[in-house]
């Protein structure tokens, strides 16, 4: 390729709607171009990183004896009835209808187009285990798009689905996934991918993993155990406290606290550290307003996935109204109507002798509350946000600490969800009928590109490891106008291409700061510079985009150290397998 | 791969519902399965073969010069409303909108997103030419799929747009395209592609090809001169004839016809040949429903396409109220309300001395009717179907015959109406601003599979050229059960996939029948057959799907007997080029 004739612009200014560094790269080095809210072009160096990502993928998923389908991207609603997603899902699923009326749906994730194929073609035990994936487009509507192809709405996607016939097969296929997907991300150059436990949300199935890239931009937060194997997403981690310091009791006494409707306030003025306190945070459920009252000790938070999940209902943060009888600052769980209410315990009251809560009177609370004595036995629920220098749930050393990452890739076991909902069955060896065991294994191909931009960058464009690049080499010819050095660049273009090295060369007649400008954005990990100067000496210069490299190579030797350098970068990559 | 562990069950009968031969084979051989109307999952065996298909294109665009890119699927109404044909096209567009509101559309072209692209990129007279292109799924609303893969609603397309600064640019590239496209259907091994001329329809601009694969299932109908070159679609095919044998002219005449109401009755109570009748043809506008009256010689047809493209307004076949005050069977120009009605003389009746037309009059006709002495100067159009044995627009023979065919791909030259609709425009040497010239050309991936399979394949299965099939080779072993086929043939996998030849195994301990039927429904072209009885000589069987080989080999010698093969059937195909 010249770059005189790669379409798209290079610019030097930061657009100012990016505020995540690889989002402005991308968009500064012509990578992307946006067309709708979360919804991208992909221009050509762009399509180039995600080709050789699909490629990678391709051939992980095809060593680990996956086959590989095309499911539609526009899917009868029908399908998602059976699985009762077509309700149970959000907006983010579009619904649209075709010029018959029948409803249908754009695929953001394809478990029933999966089970749809697979229950006629595996109908006896002897097919399986199987797997089956795709590469493919997939549209979600995601409300919070952002940061280029970090968050879209438009995407591709490597979707994979498992077919097993026990838990210990798919867990045995499960693990062999978790390591491919390891093999794909170090492939892809990535160096701080990690997996953490996962909530399956609502893909359903238990045991879940999510490969995170670790980065202060990402939007998840996980809990990573510095003593022991321990890392997940904080809302699947669980909240552990040690409440056995705080097992004495205290008579129960109803307190005045005028106006205190805080933690801070009624602590302070009842002299009580915060560990004392029965904090309530109040939620309405998504179905019919209902409230919701979790009940948390004072120090810690309640985190509303985990909530979710505990009461398996969709729910929101609550307005309390008037009519509510709910009476806000000094709620407490004595008093509420337990009809009308969901009432949650977090697990960090359980043990606590004497609590502070509220009476649910106006500027009153209680002192002494003993939830066993005072209210009942009660189940404590895990729905409070793990902290840092907290417990770890394995190993029990206070040794959590809290870090950012993007997902980049997630595996679920799935279990019999949509196998049962959607009566898939093959007869065992006995002649019984029974419903296989799905997991299934996503990876977003365009978010791993900007994953891997965003943790390989310096402030003038990617630096792109060899194996994602768009070009693996970029000839920079300076005073391109002059004899010499255009025909010793187009020499050298001509023989790396025909040796196999992808490249780019630049034999524009600009100034040497736009060429080399532009030669960072694209980001080739070698290059070679071709100017007046060192040619006066025989010489070219050979660089790395990661400044690892830097010397004059006679122009005669520029191809065998190019092929070296390719192969030493690409080692480099295979000796983190 | 294993047919045992294949995803897919192969099936003996044809299912009921398939009326066209491929779409049979490819539902009874697994390769692909319906998920809603015109909307298919591909199998793995599907998706190889797209995959092959995808890498010829590929190739083929790069060689000339394609830049690949992606496009978005889902895109924003705007862009559609920018170019007008948000409103133009009808329901084969699908609209949606997102959890906002905002209006959408599956893209069903791209035409509009690769100028929302360009426009930013090329601004400057330098950076032309370039072309564009992506490979991706598409969605039109299509209200009569058929045919499996032929016709269907989503699919995945190679659509490729190029930009020029003047039209003899745009021609010289459209030349190239037009080169690359006869490679890529000779490299997919059809044997029966021709270009035509064609209507350029919805797409706008002027000149247009379509290749056309020749079958008798093909909905297309081809007009192809036997003795030039000239083909086109009957679409925009000229339609010649030759009146000078009619020239005599007759005084006008009042005749009553009582209840002759077709050109049959008429011509035959007046003795006059059909070719003196001056025919009409009502329609409708779709916009506002006033009538269109067409008039033809009363042994031709009119052509809806045509005439909708002469008249420049969508239309529909006519239906004739009381209130119209039009008099079915007996309408003739004279008398027809102009103002009204639009009145198109088709140029079959130019030169024509007395023609025998409606009197607008009920039981009555005129004789004698002459079009400039009775009704004055008019503009003759081409909207008359041509027929077989008709006069070719080229080289004047009589010489035309008539063909089906399927459109596999189509190329256009669109000149400036996206990129004026859309306002993109760059600055040319002398710093003026222009409208690019852009040209656009498709290929239907999944229908070019579903293509070939119609053009090659047998009352068995298919017979995939060597460079589409899923697999190369397969090896059936007969008797699996017993050790030594069962050893040899592994043997023959493992050395063939080790040196490159894709390669199925058959091991299932089944009968003979069945790995035979199974293996013509896979249709690899070469096999490798491996029985008790030829082993017992030392021989396997080699043969061709296509039955043009069929011997014995050594088993010591079968891989190198392969090879030569896999490079013969590639030569074959290598040799067309």
């Amino acid at each position: 390729m010249r770059m005189s004739e790669l379409l798209g612009e290079r610019y030097k200014e930061k657009p100012a709607d990016c505020t995540v560094e690889s989002h402005a790269l991308m968009v500064r080095g012509g990578y992307i171009k946006q067309v709708n809210t979360g919804v991208y072009t992909l221009l050509p160096p762009g399509k180039r990183i995600t080709t050789k990502i699909e490629r990678i993928i391709r051939e992980e998923m095809d060593r680990i004896g996956g086959q590989e389908v095309l499911f539609p991207v526009v899917l009868p609603a029908d399908l998602w009835k059976e699985s009762g997603r077509f309700t149970s899902v959000g907006k983010e699923l579009v619904r649209l209808t075709d010029r018959w009326g029948a409803d249908m749906v754009l695929g953001m994730t394809h478990e029933e187009a999966a089970v749809h194929l697979a229950r006629d073609a595996a109908k006896s035990y002897a097919k399986y285990p199987f797997m089956i994936y795709q590469i493919q487009t997939k549209f979600r509507d995601e409300p919070r798009a952002r940061g280029g192809l970090i968050r879209v709405r438009e995407f591709t996607m490597k979707d994979a689905y498992s077919f097993h016939t026990s838990q210990a097969d798919l867990e045995a296929y499960y693990a062999r996934c978790y390591e491919a997907y390891e093999r794909i991300f170090k492939r892809a150059g990535c160096k701080n991918v990690i997996a953490v436990l996962s909530d399956s949300g609502m893909m359903g199935g238990k045991v879940s993993h999510e490969f995170m890239l670790l980065t202060a931009i990402g939007e998840d937060t996980l809990v990573i155990c510095d003593s022991c194997d321990f890392k997940a997403n904080l809302e699947a981690a669980p909240s552990v406290v040690d409440n056995s310091a705080f097992g004495a009791e205290e008579p129960l006494t109803l307190v005045p606290t005028p106006e205190m409707a805080t933690i801070e306030e009624v602590a302070g003025f009842l002299h009580k550290p915060h560990t004392s306190a029965c904090k309530a945070v109040v939620y309405q459920k998504n179905a019919d307003d209902s409230y919701v009252i979790a009940f948390v000790r004072g120090d810690l938070e309640v985190h509303e996935t985990k909530l979710r999940n505990a009461i398996g209902a969709e729910i929101h943060p609550g307005v309390i109204t008037p009519e509510s009888g709910i009476v806000a600052g000094f709620i407490g769980p004595m008093g509420l109507d337990a009809k009308k209410i969901t009432v949650v315990f977090d697990r960090s009251l359980e043990g606590i002798g004497a609590l502070v809560c509220g009476a649910n009177k106006a500027d009153h609370h209680y002192t002494g509350f003993n939830i066993a004595r005072d209210y009942g036995n009660v189940t404590y629920l895990d729905i409070a946000k793990a902290t840092p220098g907290g417990i770890c749930p394995v190993c029990g050393k206070k040794t959590l600490r809290v870090s950012n990452g993007i997902e980049v890739g997630n595996i679920f076991q799935l279990g019999t969800k949509y196998t049962k909902t959607m009566n898939m069955q093959y007869l065992d060896e006995n002649g019984e009928l029974q419903y296989p065991i799905m997991g299934c294994y996503g990876i977003g191909v365009g978010r791993l590109a900007a994953s891997v931009c965003e943790e390989s960058h310096d402030e003038y464009g990617p630096i792109w490891p060899i194996s994602l690049a768009p070009w693996e080499a970029q000839i920079c010819v300076l005073r391109a106008d002059q004899g010499e050095p255009k025909r010793v660049g187009e020499e050298l273009y001509a023989a790396l291409t025909k040796a196999g090295v992808e490249t780019i060369i630049d034999d524009r007649p600009v100034s040497a700061g736009v060429v080399f400008s532009e030669a960072d954005l694209i980001g080739a990990p070698i290059r070679l510079t071709v100017s007046p100067r060192n040619l006066a000496d025989g010489m070219i210069e050979l660089t790395t985009r990661d400044k690892s490299v830097k010397r004059q190579v006679p122009v005669a030797e520029a191809l065998t150290a190019v092929l070296a350098l390719k192969q030493e970068l690409f080692d480099r990559i295979e000796g983190t397998l």
